[in-house]
């Protein structure tokens, strides 16, 4: 695939309505998309498929629409909340980010312990910190001599510099405020009693955050959490038993520092994801279950499921609450990377949650009369990332040459015909003799049968069928001068180009069944 | 119906899943709402009608995903935006809260002038004045005399109270912040430079305030706003000829004061909006129709059609941006109110946005050879609230005698069967027999219909109606000890409870019939 493709597959999505900038006619939003016309239905269809697949489709799998607006309990439970008074600091020559509470100490002058995973590395170092702090330190080998502990009193885990950015408050994620009192509002008051006099900049920080934190609620940068405190709710009124899943699909939302490659990663996103309750011992075959279930639906709707690949995370990048994880994923433009995630996350959830609120998350087995806290598999897939992946596998560009030799581009998206946002193209020949209101009659058949039909009448039937390949359009149907007399329309299929004629009447039926077998 | 049918409810939606407070186990988060596996099917079932209705199946409307987060400027556009430096004061005697700088002035010691809407109202508020604040005021009428003018220089805009709460913050907006620092952070920092020293309370109130501007975005209080800022793209992405409409469903955000009547008036809500764009001379004739439209729609899905009412907007009370508004109202248990507004909210918002973005946000009419702004009409519906409205329509308790003479009360929820959760429970009448194996066949065959099927083999058969009936699974399909002999099954019908034998290879075309018809 070659290297631009993505800038035309970003060019193709603004020009058709599949993805604009938010906020753009002001200059854009960083990293925040609105899915027009066609991206929202191939969202649409994205996420129904997931659905039915795995809620409708499963005896043991139940629905959540939980809210994301969540009580900020809720994360200090999950690990997520690292606290206002816990600041991050950047080491400026590593660039590693870090905990300033739990750095290694050094008292101000002592010699740091720069440090580095090899020769180049430190060479690199010793450049830098020579330009940007005009310090000469003497390289030997891995390590740096000569720099010296500073007022902050620690230093970076990573390499032992003591170059360091400002401390800084920093959370993933978005914070914001609920009620009748707005806390900058408290926060100015605060100060005008002279509350904050004589406090030192962590104190002064501590009080400011502690202000926040009366009215501070999160929105979520996973769906997951909902399914566990809802965990006994959900089991109760469906009487589920082990093993069973609850599935969510839903916004997230992360202060992402980094946002690359169009939709890829943005702030706000959008999510597939489901936790699957079982019997700890049962675990291990549950995993394998689902990264086999998960990848086949992936494979299911692509031209070329090569692309997907499985890959095992090693134990140093397991999240803390993970006892094994698979990755899916796909061979994008710019590399290999994340599209799902199926992790073992242990009873780790429902044991924090049950602490935290001293509520009883348990599970009764009503064979083996005892109680227990199940383990939780959990397939975590983003809507929006996949969006993106199927684009990119539907994108297709062909030579084609006609009768007198004269060579064109044909751009398709060869999108699986379940996730097409536009299933049939209804097409009158021309604007006259009848034609467009025999194709409105065709549309309104698809439409009492649930098919996302359209109706098209601009521009020469040549170029409305390119513009549906452009968009995805699996079956354009035509009427023609011969409808009338026949009752009889073309059917052309998107992929082959090829037309045969069908009845009007069984029109709807052979759409269905093409539908169906897709 | 009996006063308490909105604790009935309630409880049901708990007990049965519908409904759950958010964060629960916590203690629960004011006003946020998570929907359980039933209430997450109804309210995907009323979204995908309003969907189907609104955009697959109208040649003029299309569909928009937009970010709940946006830039702050379309806020400032839309006019939703106070700015943090403009402080909110409540009326501590009329409860009245007003903006601080357009109060009227008056200056301390000068008698205020205290008058009221009636003399009761008078009087009530001599009382709570010489209760709260130990002063006696002289009553002619319904003015009261004998109060001055405070420090503060203004008075309520109501009642002429200089009995005031402190100058506020508030904004209706949930507000947060996108980017690398933190604002609190950065208050802080500047609070420790002496930045602040010396300022009055409102300087310091805009100073922090503009250190929060800097990153700070929003929530987005409707969905209707993304349609506005994205006109332009997608009337030129889609080709779209005015007349023609954008429809969204998602999430949006209110810090509400009062929130009440369970999910009627939350924080955390879903909408179904569109806007429809036409010529500023046929807006009347469409608000006609979009109203009559909408109505319809409501109508359709409900047993008491009846309930459901027209208002139109009294000129006091219509937004800014109205001309015209119309209310479709419902009559809920604790009165009627809104459920739905259809508005015209003339170009307004299109000129706002293209005033403060300076981009072009108008139509080229190719026939007339001339550019408009168009007019807009907006039905603005609730999802979550017409979520509530179809519960409570289909809420209904019976009195059944048996044979012997014993009665019974049947709780049945009425819910239309397009949208209730469950279209088809399979029932084996005992978990023996092949009944089980077979059921489940059934179910499968539902399943690859796309109809909501369950199987449900736990408790007596009458227990399972029930429990069918009380979340409003309309057809309940029974596998018995004939079904081995003749190959057929029974099929119960939720409201009449009715049965009767049908082929168990026709049974999947029976409900589909019945779901088309319904």
């Amino acid at each position: 695939m070659s290297a631009d493709v993505m800038q035309k597959i970003i060019s193709l999505c603004k020009r058709r309505g599949f993805v604009f900038q938010s906020s753009e006619i002001y200059g854009g939003l960083k990293s925040a998309y609105d899915y027009g016309p066609l991206g929202a239905e191939l969202k649409r269809n994205i996420i129904n498929e997931w659905w039915a697949d795995m809620v409708h489709r499963r005896e043991n799998v139940v629905g959540l629409d939980a809210s994301i607006i969540m009580q900020r309990k809720v994360w200090e439970a999950s690990g997520h909340l690292a606290g206002f008074s816990d600041p991050l600091v950047d080491c400026l020559v590593c660039k590693n980010r870090f905990r300033a509470d739990q750095a290694p100490k050094l008292a101000e002058g002592v010699e740091a312990p720069l440090s580095f995973a090899d020769k180049g590395q430190a060479k690199a170092a010793a450049e830098l910190i020579e330009k940007q702090f005009s310090l000469t330190l003497e390289r030997r080998g891995k390590d740096l001599h000569g720099a010296k502990g500073s007022g902050r009193g620690y230093v970076c885990p990573a390499c032992g510099s003591p170059f360091l950015s400002k401390e800084r408050m920093f959370n993933l994620m978005f914070r914001t405020s609920i009620g009748a009192t707005d806390p900058l509002d408290e926060i100015a008051e605060a100060m005008e009693s002279g509350k904050f006099a004589g406090l030192s900049g962590r104190e002064l920080r501590q009080a400011i955050g502690e202000i926040n934190e009366r009215s501070a609620v999160y929105l979520r940068p996973e769906t997951a959490q909902a399914m566990f405190v809802q965990f006994a709710n959900i089991q109760q009124a469906m009487a589920m038993k082990v093993p069973f899943g609850i599935a969510q699909v839903g916004k997230s939302f992360r202060n992402e520092i980094t946002v690359e490659h169009f939709i890829f990663r943005s702030c706000e996103f959008e999510q597939m994801e489901m936790e699957f309750f079982c019997e700890p011992e049962t675990a291990g075959e549950w995993l394998d279950f689902w990264r086999n279930a998960r990848m086949d639906w992936w494979r299911r709707y692509a031209n070329h499921p090569e692309k997907f690949h499985f890959r095992e995370h090693e134990a140093d990048e397991l999240a803390h609450y993970a006892d094994k994880c698979y990755d899916i994923e796909y061979e994008y433009p710019w590399g290999q990377g994340e599209l799902e995630g199926i992790a073992n996350r242990t009873d780790y959830d429902l044991k924090k949650h049950a602490q935290h609120s001293g509520q009883k998350l348990e599970y009764f087995d009503p064979v083996k009369q005892q109680k227990f806290v199940p383990y939780v598999i959990e397939p975590a897939a983003g809507a929006t990332r996949g969006l993106l992946v199927y684009l990119i596998d539907a994108y297709c560009e062909e030579q084609l040459t006609d009768a007198n030799g004269k060579t064109d581009t044909r751009v398709v998206l060869k999108l699986h015909p379940r996730l097409a946002p536009i299933k049939v193209a209804v097409l009158p020949l021309v604007k006259k003799d009848g034609m467009p209101e025999l194709a409105r009659k065709v549309v309104e058949a698809f439409w009492q049968h649930g098919i996302a039909a359209r109706y098209d009448e601009t521009h020469a039937i040549g170029r409305r069928y390119r513009r549906h390949d452009e968009i995805g359009t699996p079956y354009c149907l035509t009427i023609d001068g011969q409808t009338k007399d026949d009752q009889t329309i073309t059917i052309r299929d998107r992929d082959t180009m090829e037309q045969r004629r069908v009845s009007v009447e069984s029109a709807v039926r052979e759409v269905e069944e093409l539908l169906r077998n897709s």
